[in-house]
């Protein structure tokens, strides 16, 4: 048990501020395959104490997604390659909680005498390991934590600042579509866009880059539609591109049109990979928890959505995957169509 | 000249108010194929005027499209069938400004003797002919100037008013990613979540409620992509569905992923109708004019979104506007590929 563990959320997270007020040089580091929210927030906060005076360095185990390189300007990302990180008093984790996640960073940050403080919106049911934490559930990403942050911290708002906290919201909220979009979020998205974000021209750069074979590789997966379930289930299988077939660089685009049909409740789109397995991503619109689907097949994620890698073949693992969403959804008449 | 033609935007907008305040009847009155904006302003208008005491009428020219049809929830929308209308002190244009947009409204407003209100965030360039007009042209959605008016009328927001004005402001703004999206808009969004809108359900019936066969009609659309002018012109014809073929209900799907390819500038897009007349949509992610373009073919529309109708064969349509987008675009290099 650490020392703070009988402490209100509220109390973690004034000891929180006081260790940020007071520390000096601090590392910031994501998870892996770091997402929107979690490195809008290494930029927002790296903005934040940066305007305090303090050193910041911020390690990734990968480089920022081709999408979300406008975070660059004006912000260092480091990837880290093995060795010790920089002496530092303060290692913070923003978007998670299991400082596994870090992947190759773990051992460097375990073997570091910084105290270790997570800043988090996710709920976590293991017992407290870090140091310090300012953390709430409520919130719809963790880049509003840091906006929090910057105003308890009486940091205004610059451009920077700004641009790390509304990419953590868009992502975490699908571009506010998403339950968790609440009074708050845009509440900060309206003091955002008076500090210089242009909300036209970050959708853009997040969301119309796509390649021009993009389209193409839509229409391909597209043209394999099948209904299941009274057309409750959408399913597509996509075999491995062979020589001249369009490729799908990013299955959202599929995913996002299978959704929007107003009968579908899950989508279920396989996509066979080069080396045969089969890659699963799996959506409900509905009460349907895709992660307990997921689970049962060696996966997992968030009841809305999850995924899971499965040796193939393609038509095999279909036909088995939407059997058991088929029995899940409709118990009485599995194997409907 | 009105006699009003000498006072500012602002004494303007403070006479309507008091018309607002001390008539008692209003028919409040929308353009030919009402979209969200005109919609949600009538409904949040009606919330406002009914509360304080008012008797109010919406009429339309065409009734709710099917994916707006949750605003009848405790609001009654009249499609307006020829003959007088109601008696009534008050006529209120919402989002428009030309009497002649009210399509077979028309000769009943005019011949009603009630004060001519205009509430419209669009520019206006012809003289002014209303008697009290409640303009501001910096609003992103009409609805926002209703927001402004409960306001200023002192009508606190309620959950009819709030889904209102969050429908005009989500489908004006393309649900908050176009560049009218401002500082305000964020704001008032966050006052709408606070008074009961919730964003996901509200996403979820706009947006989420095609019909199953749109997802493979979008497939055969895409599958007819080509692209021009080394890539920054994308252009899909699409003849009418014959038996069998997956028909396309809605094309701003197809719009919408050509517009997400990082390179394509201008998207034009061909759909043959039954009658063998062509339907053009052409849309602009850059300064490029579509609305210049679909004028030289006898359509018109804004400058990032513009549409034509043109007598076919199909063919030949998509070539004559491609090549003529290709000589605006690449002055030098028409027909470069």
């Amino acid at each position: 048990m650490t020392p703070n563990a009988d402490a209100t959320p509220q109390l973690h997270r004034e000891r929180a501020l006081a260790l940020l007020r007071g520390a000096e040089r601090f590392v910031l580091c994501g998870h892996v395959r770091p997402d929107g929210d979690c490195l809008g927030a290494q930029t927002a906060l790296c903005g934040v104490l940066e305007r305090l005076g303090k050193q910041v360095w911020i390690y990734n185990s990968e480089p920022l997604p081709p999408q979300l390189d406008y975070l660059a300007q004006g912000t260092v990302f480091r990837v880290y390659d093995r060795g010790a990180l920089p002496e530092h008093d303060v290692s913070v984790m923003l978007d998670f909680c299991e400082l596994g996640r870090t992947g190759p960073l773990e051992p460097a940050l375990a073997a570091a005498r910084s105290k270790k403080l997570v800043i988090d919106h996710h709920l976590f049911h293991g017992a407290p390991w870090w140091d310090f934490a300012y953390v709430d559930p409520t919130a719809s990403a963790t880049g509003l934590l840091v906006r929090r942050i910057a105003r308890e911290l009486d940091v205004p708002l610059d451009p920077r600042i700004a641009l790390g906290v509304y990419t953590s919201i868009v992502t975490d909220t699908g571009w506010f579509k998403y339950s968790n979009t609440d009074a708050e979020t845009f509440a900060t998205a309206s003091e955002l866009v008076a500090a210089g974000v242009e909300p036209a021209k970050l959708f853009n750069a997040i969301y119309q880059r796509n390649s021009r074979a993009q389209p193409l590789g839509v229409a391909r997966a597209l043209s394999r539609l099948e209904y299941f379930g009274d057309g409750r289930i959408a399913v597509i299988d996509l075999p491995h591109a062979k020589n001249g077939e369009a490729d799908l660089p990013d299955g959202d685009d599929v995913l996002d049109l299978l959704r929007a049909v107003r009968r579908v409740e899950v989508v279920l789109f396989f996509r066979e990979l080069k080396d045969g397995t089969v890659k699963l991503s799996a959506r409900s619109k509905t009460d349907f928890d895709v992660n307990q689907l997921a689970r049962a097949f060696g996966g997992g994620g968030h009841a809305k959505a999850s995924g899971a890698t499965l040796p193939g073949p393609l038509a095999e693992v279909r036909q088995r995957v939407t059997a058991g969403a088929l029995a899940r959804l409709i118990p009485d008449a599995a194997g409907a169509r």
